[in-house]
């Protein structure tokens, strides 16, 4: 197998949470598999899926686009250990997955947007801050005022996950499935691209995170930073 | 066992959307119950629980409060059939009942507060727009103010359900279970007390919440309205 990661100037700072998410899951099932880093002017690398986004999951001839659909795949082609927790769990799942893109990802961008920026090297900057400034409509520097009441709104959105943890160490319950992936690959985002401190540490989701830093023999937890 | 409910000026209209999820889980389990009908001033015929909120539900000589935990209590005490789905989807549900209040709740309120305010007799309204108008920080008149938009925003806001029903008939997968009672309970609300069209027919929730009207020999679709 091979998994397509997204990379910055350095090719072993990955931090596509998307990617994250899915490099989670084939650990979470035991599978071997190999990254390639991919910068974002590098789309010729995965020119043989539409779209072309990162995470790409090869496994023999087939490809699979989208951390969600590569989850799904994982869980049909290679059902144990499963990572969804049940059918039910699993389509809850999707109403989760979409989520995380309009309150996490959302919320994380707002904070991190010019440390990513920092990682890349010139060609894949210029790139990055075109299609950025676009697609939020103001500039990168613009992006980051306010930072932290920002944060502030970000943490307080946190909050029906930290309503799991007031009973549980996972958000899926006694042990980590596809929510504790999704979740805390996003936030790998964040620690692999800036030093700016998202969740306080008296925070029952900054315990959860150390949680799962630990996982895999602490595969998370020695991922390359860009800082 | 008895229900305690929500009920306005008429007795018969039963509008509390916690209530209507607590009778929900109770019809899938299959139990048979009594409902008490409760005015907000009506508090002294639940003095026997703290905090005295409603739903109640008595089972013997076991009171429960809080629609989440009814559902809880009723999956563990009575297990068939079940409720929510296996354990992973139990903890992923008190995610969405937070998301519920956070979201689906005070969506709706700030579109339908006069009308619940229009369905109770004089000494109740008196309450409502007392305790409403301090807890809002605004008169219930300006509350309604931009209704249109707010139903915009509302619609937009219930994207993540979407995802579900995309593939999904239920909100829960191929037949209803716990979130599709939480979710639908919360739409009996302004069911229940308003005339204004909350959903678009050509959503999806749209076609969902008539396949949950459905249910139960069509319990909810029987319930009389306000107006």
């Amino acid at each position: 197998m091979k998994l397509y990661q997204l990379c910055g100037a350095d090719s072993e700072v990955c931090f596509s949470p998307y990617a994250w998410r899915a490099k989670l899951c084939l650990l979470h099932k035991g599978l071997t598999f190999e990254e390639v880093p991919v910068r974002f002017l590098e789309k010729d690398k995965i020119a043989h899926v539409a779209p072309q986004t990162i995470p790409v999951l090869d496994d023999g001839d087939t490809s699979i686009v989208d951390s969600f659909a590569i989850a799904e795949y994982l869980e049909t082609n290679y059902p144990e250990p499963d990572l969804f927790g049940g059918p039910v769990a699993s389509v809850q799942a999707r109403f989760l997955n979409v989520w995380l893109d309009q309150t996490l990802v959302i919320g994380m961008v707002q904070l991190i947007l010019m440390d990513i920026y920092q990682c890349l090297d010139p060609e894949n900057k210029s790139y990055f801050r075109e299609t950025r400034e676009k697609r939020f409509g103001c500039s990168l520097e613009e992006m980051m005022e306010g930072r932290d009441e920002k944060r502030e709104r970000f943490r307080k959105s946190l909050n029906p996950m930290r309503a799991i943890l007031a009973k549980s160490p996972y958000l899926s319950g006694t042990s980590p499935r596809w929510f504790d992936y999704a979740v805390f690959g996003t936030f790998m985002w964040p620690h692999v691209v800036s030093p700016y401190a998202l969740l306080a540490e008296d925070d029952s989701l900054y315990d959860w995170r150390e949680r799962m830093f630990g996982l895999f023999g602490g595969e998370a937890r020695r991922a390359k930073q860009a800082f």
